[in-house]
């Protein structure tokens, strides 16, 4: 194949508001995205229909020969069964039950599907394009309304026995007899303290116990305004910033020691402003000290610990990489 | 290569006291073993001599070829640099400095040699050949005077970037504000509740708390009398048997949600009489209890808990199956 048509790969994040899809060439060039709504109650079969007209839409307005698409990345809210191809019931996708999403969409685009867990997506994206490019693992939080993970070593990405591998969420990470309950209904995971919801939550704790701040226990209290507070040091919303960083290190102090990889990275909208922001640099940087001295030298040291770079592109992005490998191993087998 | 000259690997097992090894075949089959003490004052080349003389000597004695021999797998305690296949400076070889085991070892026996930690090895042997010989996936972990662990995945070994993956001792497993100590320095580490070492010390502090015991705090007081007087319902002995299972189903419980595997295991001295007493079969069954209740089910209700099989056999026949996947990836190189 001659480097003018060099292998491109479709890359598609299938989300509970849009579906966002993108051309992505052999190295991680962003060639062309799109994105449209789910609209989640035509159906799962409405969204693969709406994506091959998409991904024609894009080929054509590229420079690109059809034939150079070689391959397609999916990644899906879990729960999921990735070995069969199938969605089962994602909770923001209610109406989508045992979907076989990964072969409908491959029939569609007469192409080969690779189908993944949208945040093992999004870690790949971080782990091949974004701020973890130079490194050979990652493990990856993204931090939304919920907690969900990706573990990415040596190109190998860890989706587990039952579709359900790196749900960093649900790691303990309190086993104090007060540690707050989990959204699955189990005490003291990550996810029952750094999550959007669970920043939300224990900001109404601490009004309730009369922490001295500005927020008030209403309808607009969201993690934007919780951000917004701490960025004007209000009192409460410092204590939920660094309590949420707390739990946040002791749970990437346990993966450091059971991974030992080069970086991890936080991706999510649930990052108070990220690097751009005071309340974003000082939540990196107690999660940065807690992690020093929780975790061996060895590792620390050469460890990357930040904000992910690729934001909601990663998901679609990390998608094509994952098919870019199947087709690289498709290639090497093949020419035997 | 005909049936009757199927290849064979060689493992190593290098311990403070004793290096095993053995010859062992394509399926798994070991078809010599040996051992040998590791007088440490001799140094590592003293080591690498006489681990030839052996291989020689086993492979004479046995039906063997010389040319079937294909490969070496040998694994060492840590801190080691994988990739660059050196021993650095481990606790119980402490003469051992910054020592090119794996090239030296290369050079004696004239055959490549595929390195690895010593707890990696033994879990790739029960994932090869052991208890969890039928499963795609496993973490295992090692009960001795510390504890350690390896992580398998579809034949892939976690190493982690500074030869630190799978360090699950050093899992946060307690963050009340009493967590014990670990031997790292650090508070609540898996390690500090689930070794011999903490047993022990963990029994003492419960002998001079007063509570009801037949055990006295004197030199005798060993895992193994602990694990006696268990046998004898003796109550302190009991109630650290179930503190002991308990921080060790907190740090399965974690895992299984980072990992996501088939089958976790649980290899090494320390493991009160395994299944064939009385108090390592409540021990198990105390472990399995609080992780059913710990783990999505999804999780949990296809999960293999368990000792491992292989013993002390484990380390070299996972170290020649490690030596046999590099070998097989080779072959493959080779034949394009």
């Amino acid at each position: 194949m001659s480097k003018s048509a060099l292998p491109v790969f479709v890359g598609v994040d299938v989300g509970g508001t849009n579906i966002k899809l993108g051309l992505v060439a052999d190295d991680g060039t962003v060639l062309a995205k799109s994105s449209f709504p789910t609209q989640v109650d035509l159906g799962p079969q409405h969204v693969v229909e709406q994506t091959k007209i998409e991904v024609d839409r894009l080929v054509q307005t590229s420079d690109l020969a059809a034939s150079q698409i070689v391959a397609v990345g999916l990644g899906t809210p879990g729960p999921m069964d990735i070995g069969r191809g199938l969605i089962l019931q994602p909770t923001n996708l209610p109406t989508w039950k045992d979907f076989p999403i990964r072969d409908r969409l491959s029939s569609q685009l007469g192409l080969p599907v690779t189908f993944t867990n949208d945040a093992n997506a999004a870690a790949y994206g971080e782990y091949w394009m974004g701020s973890a490019n130079s490194y050979r693992s990652l493990v990856f939080f993204t931090l939304g309304t919920g907690v969900g993970g990706g573990i990415i070593v040596d190109d190998f990405c860890v989706e587990g026995a039952h579709s359900l591998g790196a749900e960093l969420g649900h790691m303990v990470v309190d086993t104090r007899p007060e540690a707050l309950v989990c959204s699955c209904g189990r005490p003291g995971h990550l996810e029952a303290y750094s999550s959007a919801t669970a920043v939300v939550s224990r900001t109404r704790i601490g009004i309730a116990s009369g922490v001295k701040t500005s927020l008030c226990d209403d309808e607009n209290l969201t993690a934007r305004t919780i951000f917004e507070a701490a960025e004007g040091d209000d009192e409460l919303a410092l204590q939920i910033v660094d309590e949420t960083a707390h739990h946040l290190a002791t749970g990437i102090a346990i993966v450091a020691h059971v991974i030992d990889p080069e970086a991890i990275l936080f991706g999510g909208a649930m990052n108070f402003g990220g690097r751009d922001s005071k309340t974003g640099r000082r939540f990196l940087d107690q999660i940065t000290k807690q992690v020093h001295n929780s975790v061996f030298p060895e590792i620390y040291n050469s460890l990357k610990i930040d904000f992910a770079q690729l934001g909601s592109d990663a998901g679609y992005i990390g998608a094509a990489g994952l098919a870019r490998v199947q087709y690289q191993k498709h290639l090497r087998v093949a020419s035997f």
